[in-house]
């Protein structure tokens, strides 16, 4: 199977390199985390359709990444652009807002189970920090409670201290458990009576870096059954998993019930939307919290939210990714198998987390993603990967030529050896 | 003159009202702030185009809010539309970035005066946020010093303490100094050595429920030479102003240089981007703050930011705003004279403040607001106002036939009368 070139890549990120810090900003870029060995990554994306993206040295991919999630229905949706279309003819961002942002809060309270209401912003992180001060707000307590590597955006308070910029104070309210340790949770409430406002978590771990893992047996209910009883408001952010697991939110999937849940990512199916939904019980607190941004009324993006989100559940979306997410990574771990490795395949189907476990340093795992890119298939290290709706199996069975390849080319050409 | 009726505006609120925590959230709505008395203003736009919004009754209006702001072309610009459009149909919101993204970085660091490099974001407030992180992180101290009124986003760090959700810990390491107060500044900087990490502050003073104040002869020029003798990282938010006052930041407008200029608003004429800007000493800086989310690397606003930018110098964008400003608000303040009132405006021509005098309650200028509403003319009160380059002379003469016979109305119909 032949490599891919890149050529373009390296002008344009010298390029980059000499106008943007680090090139291409954060984790997104090559400079950090995700990207390594970076040389067999491609860095700038020329277009996009459906389940693939091609790069500026017109190479293509089938793009497991999905734009780090929001695309959920394929790259440049045509039900999705043409509603996006209709809005943008009549206008996008307005001094007032759009009809359609109460049609999608009007969707959004059909669709969601623990939504009577919904809030919208921009990011992920503008609605986990309307939800941290809604809990404080209600509860006119200041305690917030996360798990270990659950990532809720980038303000102040949910970064670490030593962090660049980030200083004691701004993390001395949170308080970070283990996953999955229900004694711990419960030990917490006890030691701290009426202190705890709120407990953020997403609907299982999925931290970089690190195997994800699901709640274990009773987790959530017993959580839900403990924050009622001590009046701890439960956030889940449901930011990376939401319109993945099931429409009805990630809660629903798990089977609990939110106070407050998040959203954005694949809302809109790449539309730049975030939605914060919660119970009748939180109406007036969220109401209260000073909280505004420029483009937080523009109408396009609702218009895609609701074309979205109306195409995923005559689909079944959910459904249709769970069995290629599962299809995919049976065969990765199959593939791996015969070659004399062991893949572990950990969190949902459709956003699952993989890693050979044949190398603890994960160098070999890097070694085989990196193999897979140069053929084709865009999979990062040490991060999720996102199944969509436009792929085939026809896709997931060249993902597997590429990896069964891939491993062949690992055995040849690296150091690290199987068992 | 005709005054406007709204009677889908109340069904379409009494939808919103049910779905939506207080309708229209935040000050963008009728609940607060800016809209009062709320029956004068229109609440939903159905559609909008160059200087014009059109409500879901069919009433036109001459958009003095400009969307708060980001309309600084007109809405719906031909040639943005088409940048935008060519965009989209290779690819928007992407696993990688597109060239746009460099070409954006490119244009604005051969066009803003103190960028050496760009970095993007969603919200003005995603910038303003990490251009107080980078502050932090480059010179390892925790003070960041801002001036009465100053908005800057809503992160918790930049609101007030007592606000639903603020805790005194949010707040701990800003501090408050009245505009133009050099005295003030210079005695903070003696008293706490090595402590001041940044200064964050609009071009001048334009806080919202008071009159806009300009920079004091010699102000700036001092400031910058009290940050530089102290190793304070002097930090402009452009986020309202950019774009309108001149090109090139709005400290070359006052004839100072930024180290760090947060853009977003006006940069695209509505696609959503921010934008940190700055000087070379501070590329590792920022390069080394934690700062991601998920739509950042989308390539239309990117596309829309480069139409918009390279428009506005086209037609020297700024030149014409003001021009247009300083024709309206004289003849304004003419008008209201001819009827025994004065308008007192303050701040820019292009993004001016105004405020009937005759009654210090605000109760008077609101209901000339009103009344301007109520015939065409959106302005809101105690909010600055914006003027785009859309607008033509025939829509100020047309303003000023609002406002004359606005003021007529208020003399027949309200209580609060002239001196």
């Amino acid at each position: 199977m032949d490599t891919y070139v890149y050529k373009k890549r390296d002008e344009l990120f010298e390029r980059a390199a000499a106008v943007i810090p680090s090139g291409i900003y954060g984790h997104l870029g090559p400079a950090e985390g995700c990207f390594i060995p970076t040389s067999a990554f491609p860095f700038f994306a020329e277009r996009a359709e459906g389940a693939y993206l091609y790069d500026v040295d017109g190479n293509r991919f089938i793009d497991y990444m999905c734009a780090y999630g929001p695309n959920v229905l394929g790259y440049n949706h045509e039900e999705v652009g043409e509603a996006a279309r209709r809005q943008w003819e009549k206008g996008d961002c307005m001094t007032l807002p759009a009809e359609s942002m109460v049609e999608l809060a009007e969707l959004l309270v059909d669709t969601v189970d623990s939504a009577d209401w919904a809030y919208f912003a921009k990011n992920g992180g503008d609605v986990t920090n309307l939800a941290m001060l809604t809990a404080r707000a209600k509860t006119g307590r200041d305690l917030i409670v996360k798990f270990v590597g659950g990532y809720h955006g980038v303000a102040p308070w949910m970064q670490a201290y030593g962090s660049p910029g980030i200083l004691k104070s701004d993390v001395s309210n949170i308080i970070t458990l283990p996953w999955n340790r229900l004694d711990l949770f419960r030990d917490l409430l006890r030691k701290n009576p009426g202190r705890i406002a709120g407990l953020i978590s997403t609907p299982y771990s999925h931290p970089a870096m690190y195997d994800s893992e699901l709640p274990a047996e009773g987790f959530w209910s017993e959580v839900r059954s403990l924050c009622t009883e001590h009046g701890v408001v439960l956030i889940v952010d449901d930011v990376r998993a939401g319109f993945r697991l099931d429409l009805r939110g990630s809660d629903y999937y798990y089977g609990f019930k939110a106070d407050l849940i998040c959203f954005s990512k694949a809302i809109a199916n790449g539309y730049p939307v975030a939605a914060l939904c919660g119970q009748q019980a939180f109406r007036n607190a969220v109401g209260a919290v000073f909280n505004t941004g420029s483009f937080w009324l523009s109408a396009v993006p609702f218009a895609a939210a609701i074309k979205t989100i109306e195409v995923l559940k005559k689909i079944d979306g959910p459904a249709l990714m769970h069995r290629l997410g599962e299809k995919l990574t049976n065969g990765l771990s199959d593939i791996a198998q015969t070659h004399g490795f062991t893949l572990l395949v950990s969190g949902e189907p459709a956003l699952w987390n993989m890693r050979l476990t044949d190398d603890e340093s994960g160098v070999l795992h890097q070694a085989w993603v990196a193999e897979c890119v140069r053929r084709g298939a865009f999979f990062t290290n040490h991060h999720n990967l996102f199944i969509n709706c436009a792929m085939t199996d026809a896709d997931i069975e060249k993902t597997w030529e590429i990896a069964d390849d891939a491993f062949r080319a690992v055995r040849k050409n690296h150091a690290m050896k199987a068992r």
